[in-house]
């Protein structure tokens, strides 16, 4: 059995569940932090494990070409080389070659590209994708698609969903089942409600652990990204997890949640907190401001972070004499903030209280970050 | 009542004891992490107390520009800004200020210096010295001294000596005394030991809560450091803790623990993990080389820090691929490292077993680093 999903709740459109692997349970919603290198950047596995955070997401792209699939299978897979336990998802590496711009040529079979550390030419298919993926030993598999590039006419979307599609038969085929891990689709279409049908339709037609949606958070805002959520997102089977792609900001994920998503992954917490930022209730602080040089008020007083109990001072302090441990703290507890938020939603569609939670938390944006 | 100590055992010149003071107890031998910007750089606290450092240091110099003592004691003092609540003992800034070179000025009264953040004039004197050592709220308070520079002649070290006792005259007079606070003379006299004796005398005769060596680990090696300990550390009082400042790699530490040395510090540790170098049974590796990219043994599989069970290839490639993790691990292993030298020669100390210590310390260390 690859792994399953169990649906506990849902409240509207939005939804509570547990997915089931190999590797642990995950609650959802669910927030993944992202391990581009097989490390979240500034993070010890003892800090991320406090901040609750049940799976995280790591980067085919850059783990293929350092340290190499080969290598991190002969060292014992991505859970062992990290001593990280829990679930990790993979990437399929096709969003990060995308962006490769120039140095990068997309065919039927594939993409060959070159490597953006020094220039080793590679060829990346949906079978060596799943081949790198299984060697990562990840309990969530990627299908290998092309993430439209946005924006994008009508035939475009529909000729490059398309090929994903039949890149998603070939990543099906290729995927070696094993009991517990299980391999995601990704629906595509642009923001074309049509070609979002069609690429759910294709995608069941295959059949899925789970589905994603991709090609959003690509440049298109959040109101149009949630416009198209609202169909994107209930197209998909009700009893697979179902996965945002590269969301997002607080405020995306408390929406998408809304609309139907079960799991996010975003760079912005950890790369946020690498650049003096804090998410707080309200919205997001910058540390380096010459506002924080004296305040002895803690980052975040209600929060069960360690890290949110320093003063904004010290954080302050730690950020301008540009040591490492001002991006530590930071990013452990923007972390956690995430952490606590998709808590927060998963009790509130649990309770029935979700439209509550979502009209504290915007009453709470709107008075901005800053206020007591 | 200031700080206390407890001399518990010795052993030859070597001590066990315990230094006891208002933010707890401090078993000796003992080696302190360097805390230089109120951090201990990559360090989280969790992780320093997970190392069981019962003591940290701080310094002076770099306080005083950057947050400010006047800053630091209105936001509580160190312990509070740092969230370290166990004991912490702060350098007097003589040292720092002297290495300025060009940019200091040396008078009896103290030393004019310009900051190397942004050129802002200061001027340090012993009371000055004594009065930011106090709003920091350091646990242990150093005397301002001159550290002689080396090589010095008899004449140089000796009036530089006189001037440090001087200073540490004025130091005691400034010094504010607190239950469990304590303050420490620092005996100086450079390679002579005519002049280590009168330094002593003239500590002891002003009469401090403890004891440090000055002005060596400047250069002049092993060999003649642990031959000016021979006759330096005996002369101190037997009742009173032993600090020998700046000192130094393990084989230091082990051979001035022998000569009947209670403290140490220095940023050796810390720095040489941030530099991708490893303490391990045996000697130093260096995680940067090649030889460890497919070693899957962990960096020292006999230490129960959880940073020293990842494999050496994972550690290789975090440090190819500059992920802060990687100096993270280093900095945390090497610093338990240094926590369970002390320890273990502390224990050798109450058990009467130093002599078996030490041969093993040494017949590892002739193996090297590499040897299983």
């Amino acid at each position: 059995m690859t792994l399953s999903f169990t649906l506990q709740k849902t409240h509207g459109m939005a939804r509570a569940g547990v997915v089931h692997t190999a590797h642990g349970d995950i609650p959802t919603p669910v927030f993944m932090p992202v391990g581009t290198a097989a490390t979240v950047k500034g993070m010890t596995v003892e800090m991320l494990e406090s901040t609750g955070a049940p799976i995280i997401l790591s980067n085919t792209y850059h783990l293929m070409l350092r340290p190499g699939a080969e290598r991190v299978e002969k060292l014992g897979g991505l859970h062992t080389l990290m001593r990280w336990k829990k679930p990790i998802l993979t990437d399929s590496g096709g969003f990060q070659v995308m962006s490769l711009g120039d140095l990068r040529k997309i065919t039927e079979d594939g993409v060959t590209f070159k490597s953006h550390l020094d220039g080793t030419p590679y060829h990346l298919t949906p079978e060596r994708s799943m081949d790198i993926q299984h060697k990562l030993d990840a309990t969530i598999t990627m299908a290998f698609d092309e993430c439209t590039a946005y924006p994008a006419t009508h035939e475009q979307a529909k000729a490059s969903m398309e090929r994903s599609m039949r890149w998603a038969a070939r990543s099906r085929g290729a995927f070696v089942k094993r009991e517990g891990y299980g391999l995601f689709g990704i629906q595509q279409g642009s923001m074309y409600e049509d070609l979002r049908h069609a690429s759910t339709a294709a995608l069941t037609d295959i059949g899925f652990d789970g589905y994603a949606i991709g090609g959003l958070a690509v440049g298109e805002g959040q109101d149009m990204m949630f416009s198209v959520l609202d169909y994107a997102a209930p197209a998909l089977p009700v009893d697979r997890p179902r996965y945002l792609m590269g969301v997002g900001k607080p405020s995306d994920i408390v929406g998408a949640v809304a609309r139907g998503v079960d799991m996010f992954d975003c760079v912005i917490p950890t790369r946020s907190g690498r650049f003096a930022r804090a998410y707080v209730p309200g919205g997001e602080l910058n540390l380096r401001n010459a506002c924080h040089t004296d305040d002895p008020r803690p980052l975040q007083e209600d929060s069960d972070c360690p890290a949110s109990q320093y003063s904004r001072a010290y954080l302050h302090h730690l950020v301008k004499a540009d040591e490492m441990l001002g991006a530590m703290l930071l990013t452990w507890h923007n972390v956690h903030y995430y952490q606590t938020l998709t808590r927060g939603l998963r009790q509130a569609i649990m309770e029935g209280t979700l439209e509550d939670f979502i009209a504290a938390f915007e009453e709470r944006q709107a008075k901005g970050p800053k206020s007591p």
